[in-house]
């Protein structure tokens, strides 16, 4: 079956999928948080879907279509095109189950994601040059092979599953009054905005986009999907273009709202799960934090249920992230200092530094840029710092020595 | 009173604490990890104590020991000595309790920990060369003012306040055949291991130190507690020179055995329970993952609980502990490699890379140190790679291409 399965995702079919899949998902945490709740001034509760055991909340909906499909299609295999969550989830559980899966991706796809979805027991195809060209190649594979395919998002017993979440954080605490859901494609706030709906309809269900790519949010304008130019984002696992025509009008019929963030609110919403609440969220799963850190919903005192939907972030891009962090909270800082090119001159700078205790980490020195007089020499010096009070007193104390300097940004 | 209580630490006085604290303290949870089960042949749970609200257990006993106190003593305030989280947790406990705290720290603790303390409302006192130092002048402190005075390990109260992890682990999954727990002075391991081996004595419990500071191991081989010397650990949390008095007889009655990890396998374990596991651990919560990853323990097939007991590490290091895992991995690499000295020989080497599918990440260019010949020039390429068998297609090609040079490590 290369179509999408379409009847009607209800909460009883939502509850159907939640029986079926129950045993082979994690109940992951809903943890209150009281560092954000503090921060916002709500009651903030986290519910971490990056603790799944492919680290997202796509396994739902994947293992609710494998477990769906008939004996005759179980041995002829399953396909789908992702280079992301999905992928991930779809060849877990299929080779859990002894189902073959082929997952075509584009070719310039970051090769630790080929990796972990082969580590998974997919069969992996590189083609196309983006999404929809890999898209495209799996459909004609499908049909070809008659393999079934497992769309991301846009099949109702993708919604299905993904709607499980729904469920699961009512019974976890069932006094919410807002939920805030990532939205790319639409398929787990299509199922989560029905469950929760159904189950209480005075719960605010609020979706978040990248402001960069904010297909469901522009869907909604003009009353149907429609699709938006590629663009890039650090929350690569909700930049889909174009809103799916199954979930666009359950977003319609359920979702309160969709509000955006942009790339400076993730990665500081990133850094801040990690740091005060010491769990690791990609992009696509720290839009709801960012959402409610930067006042994109104007609710105070109260109990505000977020969906941390995954946490499989490049580690190297982690990295990054932390630094710029750093730099932003005025804990890391560089500055260029002018000196004079003579012996002694580099210890009398590190004595007015290590007065003020902020602790070197780098240091760049130069004679020919940066328009250096001749006679003299510059240095980049980056230092641990305590915050913008600390960085002050810093340069304070620079100018008191009689340096010229400026900061590196 | 500035001596520790001494009675009997008892399943009683345990279960007692446990009806104390138990409201104030989050239920953390104690997750199964599929990666680290597969990875170690062994069923394994993870109590992750970092989502305690000051990201540590510490505030297990120092709750427990606040509750404790009379009307007068409350009013006459509490006093410790730490650099650590358990200032962190006497500090917000205290002062959720209208209580004044003052914590002692030594004159160099990073100003990080020394502002979280203050933040949750402390009153910090910078004082003495090391924590003995400090330790001392808190005691002083603590007679002159009448206060009371709050170990971080050897007194019952805390012990006592531990042990509810242990209770609270049997609660979780009460089918345990071993837990590991992280050993500093050892209120922690006296506490948990008191609770499991009455509950359950047929559960093993398997205490971990890094080799660095081993006092509690040394302890139990001289059969007394020794004073071992200073040393640096990542594990700063569980950096105790010399085991407790109270905790020792309990350890030696109840632990079936203390093993210990070095820095390169505590650091994995961090880089592996986050990017594995989603997870921020410090080195001192690190402790007993890596004991499991690095076969120090000699089980296989069984079920163990791994405590994971806190994730306050700062994220500088945590930035350079990602970098050297990737390292480790083969998924960054530098070469430094020579090339001629003319327009054009730049591009021919990043063709050659470019082919490997090699992503450049940094450069640094030299013509005059590193031995160059006169009219060469030499270069460092930082890389990230897919393994080391990426690393070696990389290496061949640039052989192939007849370049000379060598890994940087």
């Amino acid at each position: 079956m290369c179509n999408a399965i379409r009847r009607m995702v209800t909460l009883a079919s939502i509850r159907e999928a939640m029986v079926r899949i129950r045993e082979s998902i994690v109940v992951t945490p809903f943890l209150h948080s009281e560092k954000f709740s503090r921060l916002t001034g709500n009651t903030i509760f986290l519910k971490l879907e990056n603790h799944q055991i492919t680290g997202s909340f796509k396994e739902r909906g994947a293992l609710n279509k494998i477990l769906g499909l008939t004996e005759d299609e179980r041995r002829r295999g399953v396909i789908s095109a992702s280079a992301g969550n999905h992928a991930q989830a779809v060849a877990y559980h299929s080779t859990k189950r002894g189902i073959k899966s082929q997952i075509c991706m584009p070719v310039m796809t970051p090769l630790v994601k080929v990796t972990a979805t082969r580590d998974y027991g997919a069969e992996v195809v590189l083609i196309g040059a983006n999404y929809e060209e890999a898209c495209e190649d799996a459909l004609r594979r499908c049909k070809e092979q008659s393999l079934t395919f497992i769309h991301p998002f846009d099949d109702d017993a993708i919604i299905d599953g993904q709607g499980t979440l729904g469920i699961e954080m009512l019974e976890q605490h069932d006094d919410l009054d807002v939920v805030l859901i990532p939205v790319g494609g639409g398929g787990l706030i299509g199922g989560v905005s029905s469950a929760v709906k159904e189950m209480n309809p005075k719960i605010q269900v609020i979706g978040v986009q990248s402001s960069k790519i904010a297909s469901m949010k522009a869907a909604l304008e003009r009353n149907q999907p429609v699709t938006l130019p590629p663009s890039k984002t650090i929350a690569e696992g909700i930049a889909v273009r174009t809103a799916g025509t199954h979930t666009f009008p359950l977003v319609r019929k359920y979702v309160d709202e969709v509000v955006t963030v942009d790339e400076e609110e993730i990665a500081s919403a990133i850094f801040l799960l990690l740091e005060k609440e010491k769990t690791l969220v990609e992009g696509a799963g720290a839009v709801t934090m960012a959402a409610v850190l930067n006042n994109k919903i104007p609710h105070r005192g109260k109990k505000i249920g977020i969906l941390v939907s995954a946490g499989n972030i490049d580690v190297s891009l982690l990295s990054l992230i932390i630094k710029r962090g750093l730099v932003k909270d005025g804990r890391l800082v560089r500055l260029r200092i002018h000196l004079p090119d003579h012996p002694g001159a580099l210890e009398k700078l590190a004595a007015v530094i290590a007065k003020q205790k902020a602790n070197i980490v780098e240091t760049l020195h130069d004679r020919t840029y940066y328009g250096v007089v001749l006679g003299d020499s510059v240095i980049d010096i980056t230092m641990e710092t305590r915050g913008t009070g600390h960085i002050l007193e810093l340069t304070t104390a620079l100018e008191g020595a009689g340096y010229a300097f400026e900061r590196v940004l």
